[in-house]
């Protein structure tokens, strides 16, 4: 059985979606956080920097929102989702997974907790140099999703997109005159990857039960 | 053919241990990093982002230095320095490696180039909580060495300690009196583990190749 720690509308809605789409038998856990939870003896235990997602598995406990979705896509339906193992593509798929977990995820964070990254203090100094790193990366996914339709379909969900347009939706509901929100024109070959795997019926059927709008990644202030 | 654009003593260092550890014929290419290569239009051709390292292979360019690692080792060696991908540790590998590259490796970073993050004026106030992060990374690194031992074996090279063991290096080279400097002590499974990965035949070359010290992870000044 898997088990889904989770709060809603965190980096814990991919994994909700890889699972829905999985079609795997898996509860799902709200965490407390308000309640303090996620600094919990009990929680840390499982993740000893008390983030979301966290996922139980049969194999143990398993975090990082990327490791998840690579480990549940390579081992429930292998080159469905991503380029399996031996796919001639596998080492794109994978430096874009990394790229977007090493890059885009954490110009993300430092958007929205920047006294966290860098103290009160030094936040004029570092959200103008975020917004440079969010763009930057996500002027490089743009090239890559042009560049590589199989890694960024347009007509079914694929693991990369979700992940993406998981980190786009935040920065899509950041204030409309916030330097870095999000002008989804500016990436149409994103966009159209997104609008995919946002219509595929897992991701409708988590955006219902975590009570999102239906355009998920698209606009995701609807 | 595989090609390694590399800079000493950089990121490039595990990547071009794991090309020696899989006996691939391999080219190196040195960077012109003052002559300002990086951000040359045509490695940026290769590198949207203009970092080290970058592997041209049959398959394409490749980067990120986790997503290289995986890919050589699953591709060439599978199960041999990280556990395959249908191996019943692979979801605990993936985690690991995730997050090394999510937490360990942008606070070493943070570190390093502080000022790059947040701004020159911000320096003081992110050293601390950089350090802190860094801290934080190696000691959940350190029970995971501790309850692990396949992942972070202490009788041969493996693709977790490789990588950890090269952030732990840098660490290991700031001043004595920084606060973020390695205590290598404080960590002695992943200290074996480094010793055991540094004194493999492939380390030993590169670490001559590189003109660095034999003891790479667990002594980087020598």
């Amino acid at each position: 059985m898997l088990t889904l720690h989770y709060t809603p509308d965190t980096a814990a809605l991919p994994v909700h979606i890889m699972l829905e789409a999985l079609g795997l038998a898996y509860k799902l856990r709200l965490i407390d956080r308000e309640g303090g939870e996620l600094a919990s003896p009990s929680y840390r235990a499982l993740h000893p920097l008390g983030k979301v997602p966290l996922l139980e598995t049969p194999d143990g406990p398993l975090f990082e929102t990327a490791a998840i979705l690579l480990w549940l896509a390579d081992r429930h339906a292998p080159g469905t989702y991503a380029p399996a193992p031996d796919d001639i593509g596998r080492g794109d798929f994978l430096k874009w997974l990394f790229f977007t977990s090493s890059n885009l995820h954490p110009a993300v964070m430092e958007l929205f907790y920047p006294e966290r990254i860098a103290g009160a203090a030094a936040v004029d100094a570092l959200l103008p140099l975020a917004s440079a790193r969010a763009k930057a990366a996500l002027k490089a996914l743009e090239q890559a999703a042009r560049a590589e339709p199989a890694l960024f379909p347009q007509d079914r969900l694929a693991l990369l997109p979700l992940y993406a347009g998981t980190l786009m939706r935040w920065l899509g509901q950041l204030p409309p005159d916030h330097p870095a929100r999000l002008q989804i024109q500016d990436y149409p070959a994103l966009r159209a990857s997104l609008a995919a795997s946002e219509s595929s019926a897992a991701a409708l059927t988590v955006a219902k039960e975590q009570d999102l709008g239906a355009t998920l990644f698209t606009h995701p202030d609807c």
